[in-house]
């Protein structure tokens, strides 16, 4: 089995499973209030140093993105974002509905980071006629970013304090969160309020959870706000305890960080491996669970032949070709993902 | 343990746990590509007797109401409901949002059952004034309704061949579809689109799943409108197979009927033994799993004390008052409620 | 000539086309910075007493009604009115597209207007199910009402002193603002904000103007946000000089008040007259410009044959029946309509 | 006076404000049912050679835009326009409003003109994730462009026949219709659906009305979700005959097109004169009214001291630097420019 198409191909850890099934052992109140999640908001706090922060729990990407997004800009604002963003490209204007029509204005940037420059220049730009034009809103960065690289917290703090100064709070796109954190090598705290991000969509799907991702607002001033947006996008769970108990199990005995780390080692291998390739090269630097990189097709034709599971990137390469032609693919590992698979594809791919 | 707050309080079935745990030992295509959910549309096709219906996964009630809804009318339109309907009620306009803003026009009857005169008035007062005034839309009823009882399959032809005079459709929120389905002993089909039904929000969460609702589109003409929705409102899940799973075990061996069956029975049994309580009375027939009876305060206040959960109906009444002046409650089995804890509360509450 | 169809179906007054084709005599700042915007924003500020206000044009009262609300509510809150307001009635959802989706909550009430009990009971049921409802939003109120009535100083003070102790705002739907002032004889101050008002639709298109109407906030806090989205909601003209210039002639030597007078006398004159024939009687009391009458459809089949205009009310009756069936009617009186016109059509219909 | 900010600074013609007054004289139907609007409707599809169009009057180019957009596009679409279009950069996010939050796909070409290419690519990458993605929705271009140049007839084609072959609809931003038509010397019809144009935003605004834009859909399927729209968006006047009279008074003995006429000549005018300038340049070509050119910063010293009003574009140069520095401006003509007004301001600039 060779699966790198997406980290949420993989299954969710045992320890999830087995917290969702403990969790079912009662009766419990529902929207919120069961007791496991007070033991998450306790939890979430204490991890982030954020002892007055808001936190939910949602269970998609695209819903904690979205609605942290609406609970910070006006219809009449934008959210300055990498061009690849993936709130621009995959989550079909799913911001655009939830603050009401906003704008998002793309960034430019190699390796899906957003440079300093460009964010400068578009703030500049922004509002120059006035009533006439959408007004600055928020900045959205990822991390991990979606080309898999990683924002030092030098680099987050350099487009913070860029947004700090035009007065529009930061939202972080953490659906690979732990990937980036394990990478870096520093605290959440360190890697979010503390180089200036104000919302945090905290990821836990693409890194072992059968779907739960968490918001967390460090300032609660709009908290009963995006409790409302969370119930009227029908985002607010009946059976909230399901959710509550796989962020509970995800948050112990570091077994987040253990996830991430075993998906960040088998993206270092398998990037090692295509690397000593002849004639194959990185697309982007392996920072943490996704390898983007170039093979000759002769190769691609073998990992499809043996049933291997990845995407072109671009998608429109084709395997008609000459054999020796690169073509660029984008592999992610997830905490499941074995050294003999990633040896078994590299052998594959090798010819 | 008296749990009768909501049948969203009680656990899931064991042969629902096992599902999921059963479907994380594999690696699977994302996004509703996966196995079980070809297998769930075939079975939910079968059992509805249409084989060319659009079936969809989504996580809660809410989800499913508004997406429907919003596939069915434009923002200019008008949704005829019940005006206790849980989409006017209990989505904090959900459906307004959904739909880009269109309006609810709110019918009246007894036991939260609209009357067809009811329907055909407002439908005769819409648009009157042409373009000044929102245009007709669409149905919504719900089987079982707000109050516990259950529409016969003549009273859903009576409503269905007005709108369909109207040449509007009519959508079912059935949240609780499967209690209102054993109650009336009939089929799937005989309850929905055999009576003019077009839309079919399919609960399950309330029936024992730990949260899944499927939609139903008898002309799937709209299906790709809806997956689009669905994927903007931040409701297509990544890891979908774990509601395949759900909705996969719940149709297998009659287990969501035996679920709904049981439910219902305890709701029977309660109801019988309250009136025959001195001075007890139902505010609603008993139909399904839910019962809306009233009984002296003393008898709450007792129930209290022993720390049962269910809520008055309407809220704003007091234990403070005379002992024997009557207080309105809703209580809700569900497939997990015991004999035992019905007797236990019966006895608690005639003191 | 006898049209009573509506107070838009009349012409302008000669004052206002003068001023538009004087202000035409000169190239001008656009978007509203036009010189004479601002003396209409310090004469409206005069007028009102209000040296803060913020005060705005745009050219419907759909869109200043719609406007004034979405800067009152969010889109998960309710707006309460009486369920036959414009808003309501009249604005194909006009409200519910610019609020982003909030809901009207429909009060009763005699004579088109709200009772306080009926307001109180809204606002104590709103929200009582916490995030599942929707939330307190706004008070909106209609004076003059659609049934031709006029609020007392004292009837408005009733409502909004609910709405005050309910934290909510309240706007006044004045597209008849100046039919009320003059039968009330007091200040537009008093009218508005001494009496509890914090934003109001100042119609001028049914008292003679081509078509204009201010928007006037009497707290500036949320000015920016309504210039936002007035030009979002395209209702910002670029040759806003127009509009200014049609306020400004308005507000001079009383020509806004006069009008109203004669729009009001001639209504005092055509209720009157009906009331003198036999088996005629008034539907709702006459006290601005327009008559809710009834009268034997003999009388009704002349003034058709006689050409006269104006539409039954409710819509759904027929000049087919019995000669002395009373039908009811709705009559409204304009600057322009003459006590010859008003005799002619009471001869009419007297037979 | 030196009035070159914009076409919308300069008077309505006098034939225009004659008809208004003319209409005043009068009663008449409301909303849309006067009959000077048939003429008028009569008269635009016989300009147009385009019997079955339905064509409708609102009083800003944002209302007329927007309102077409949101016709042709669904909420998850895209409309494909030039980076600098009106719809995107100066309407304030007016179409994500309007269309409840399709996105606008930002196209690249010289002198604001859309290149086949750029189109081409773009739909070709729209939607490619399938649901994830936005999809494709409608080609919006705008003639004459923002940039004052004028897509030939082929150029047109060129980009219509790739949106029909990608099944999409085509919009045309007539704000400065009639300007571009003069400037091409074809007809009306060549323009539009001969080239492959579906819905026409109609101008006269810029061109001596005192506001009104025409809205023009070749087929008349979607009319009455047209009328709805304008209506819930508050742009149906209740007295349309206003509208109605300026538009029939342009297009009789062709009004229209001899203040086009006039409006580009000046153009030319002043286009030539500054070429002859020592070291000035022009920065688009002057197709129509409107001048993007360069001179040094000394000229423009001499223009603001001698009250001359136009706009440096881009905005963010200053007067302050060296004489000989070159700074851009952009000048617009309308039909009361006169030669002694161009001539004088070029002697200002030559110093």
């Amino acid at each position: 089995m060779m699966w790198f198409s997406s980290d949420n191909a993989g299954p969710a850890a045992p320890e999830i499973m087995d917290a969702m099934v403990k969790a079912n052992g009662m009766y419990s109140a529902a929207y919120g209030a069961d007791p496991i999640m007070d033991r998450v908001r306790d939890r979430i706090r204490d991890l982030f140093e954020a002892p007055e922060a808001a936190v939910y729990l949602v269970a998609t990407g695209t819903a904690a993105n979205s609605l942290a997004l609406a609970t910070l800009v006006q219809p009449w604002q934008t959210v300055y974002c990498h061009r690849n963003a993936h709130i621009e490209e995959d989550e079909c204007a799913a911001p655009e509905f939830y603050t009401g029509g906003a704008k998002l204005t793309l960034l430019d940037g190699k390796d899906a980071k957003i440079t300093p420059s460009s964010l400068q220049h578009a703030i500049d730009f922004t509002g120059r006629a006035g009533v006439h034009n959408v007004q600055k809103g928020a900045l959205s960065i990822t991390n991990t970013t979606e080309n898999g690289t990683v924002y030092t917290l030098d680099e987050i703090r350099a487009l913070t304090s860029i947004a700090r100064a035009a007065e529009i709070p930061v939202h972080l796109d953490g659906a690979r969160f732990t990937n980036a954190l394990v990478s870096l090598g520093c605290t959440p705290a360190e890697m979010t309020w503390k180089s200036g991000i104000d919302v945090v969509s905290f990821g836990g799907t693409k890194n072992g959870l059968v779907g739960v991702e968490a918001v967390i607002l460090f300032d609660p001033a709009r908290a009963w706000e995006f409790e409302l947006r969370r119930k009227r996008g029908g985002h607010l769970f009946s059976k909230h305890r399901y959710l509550s108990a796989q962020m509970e199990a995800y948050l112990t005995n570091d077994l987040w960080l253990d996830m991430a780390r075993k998906a960040n080692a088998m993206a270092a291998r398998l990037s090692a491996g295509i690397l000593a390739l002849p004639e194959a090269r990185l697309d982007h630097p392996t920072e943490a669970n996704i390898v983007f990189a170039s093979w000759p097709r002769k190769g691609h034709k073998a990992a499809q032949e043996a049933g291997a599971h990845y995407y072109f990137w671009p998608f429109d390469q084709s395997l008609d070709g000459p054999d020796d032609e690169l073509l660029s693919a984008r592999l992610v590992c997830n905490w499941s993902t074995t050294e003999a698979e990633v040896d078994n594809f590299l052998k594959t791919i090798a010819g």
